[in-house]
């Protein structure tokens, strides 16, 4: 293709995106210059911005361009509750249902000796020192349901077994609104083994 | 959501960008800050210069940086053949083809007296003036197959009929690959209208 050079270098810069192929590259570079210098001006300044000043809340190690983020900074939020996840991703998942008033803390990974990935790269020296100093009531542990994210929970779990602290892990089971069908043998088998009595119990 | 004012900013910004709506948006700003930092100052970098810089081509109007764009300079192509097009998209989906060796002029719109889009808005003059210099043997008029693109085409054809130069219209018709059965009336009338004979003429 006969692109001009600093078109074409638009383009290749903007494959950095996740899910955009060189066919949307192109559409999207020839709709910022034809339609939307405007917009590209702003983008531009917003990524540089972005990519220089945002770092890491010194709390719960969010990206935040402050020393502590919005939701550490968020005095009507349960600080007592902390919710361990493993990227910021899933703090969005999770802040966008609503329901979680707590805190949280990012482990940005999970435990992989494979990797090299050890308690000290995912911060949890801080998180036990949050734990230990006793200003925390309730850890819910919601690493990924994979091997290494349920490793990961486990390992946690064991290290603050002896402290005075609940521990919780997210269950697992069929997702709501899918068909028993299509869900896999493993969550299948986690979600007989969670099952919960509907009878109501004889103290209520 | 709460997420910290730079990266707030830097989601909506994305959201210029075609095709990409407020979740790709988080998911392309979470993902350059957290593994490709470097990916995101380039894109910023490369948006700024092209923004500031990419102009368009002196003689073909289509988008470049230099006074003439790539496919005027290639003195390899066909300069006696114009193909006339409505936007810089079009080219791009013409050269890709790769069967096309001669040169463009890019309208950048269409005839559109209703919203104040005159002859002089599309360049005309520029290309009337090199069809009258005599140093173009064949104009082919590419714009959409929509009413604005047939009135545009048939505008250029009008205003050159008496100059010695071919002027031909791309073949509307059923399009490669398709089913008869999902074509549009307007499409078919056009595919039997402009039907070929397939044996070979006497004077073969």
């Amino acid at each position: 293709m006969s692109f001009s050079p600093l078109l074409q270098n638009l383009i290749t810069s903007l494959r950095a995106l996740p899910g955009v192929g060189p066919k949307s590259a192109q559409r999207m570079a020839l709709h910022l210059l034809e339609r939307d210098r405007e917009g590209a001006r702003t983008l531009s300044e917003s990524l540089l911005q972005a990519a220089e000043k945002v770092g890491e809340c010194q709390r719960c190690r969010n990206l935040s361009e402050e020393t502590l983020c919005p939701v550490c900074e968020d005095d009507s939020r349960d600080h007592q509750l902390i919710c361990v996840l493993e990227s910021p991703v899933d703090l969005i998942a999770v802040e966008q249902t609503g329901g979680f008033n707590g805190v949280y803390f990012v482990l940005k990974g999970h435990l992989s000796p494979i990797d090299g990935v050890g308690p000290e790269d995912l911060g949890l020296d801080q998180l036990f020192e949050r734990v230990e100093s006793g200003e925390v009531r309730e850890l819910i542990l919601a690493t990924n349901p994979t091997v290494e994210g349920e490793a990961t929970a486990h390992y946690i779990a064991e290290q603050l077994q002896d402290l005075n602290v609940n521990i919780t892990r997210i269950a697992h089971g069929v997702p709501v609104g899918g068909e028993l069908e299509f869900v896999d043998g493993g969550t299948l088998a986690h979600a007989f083994a969670g099952r919960r009595s509907l009878k109501r119990s004889q103290d209520d």
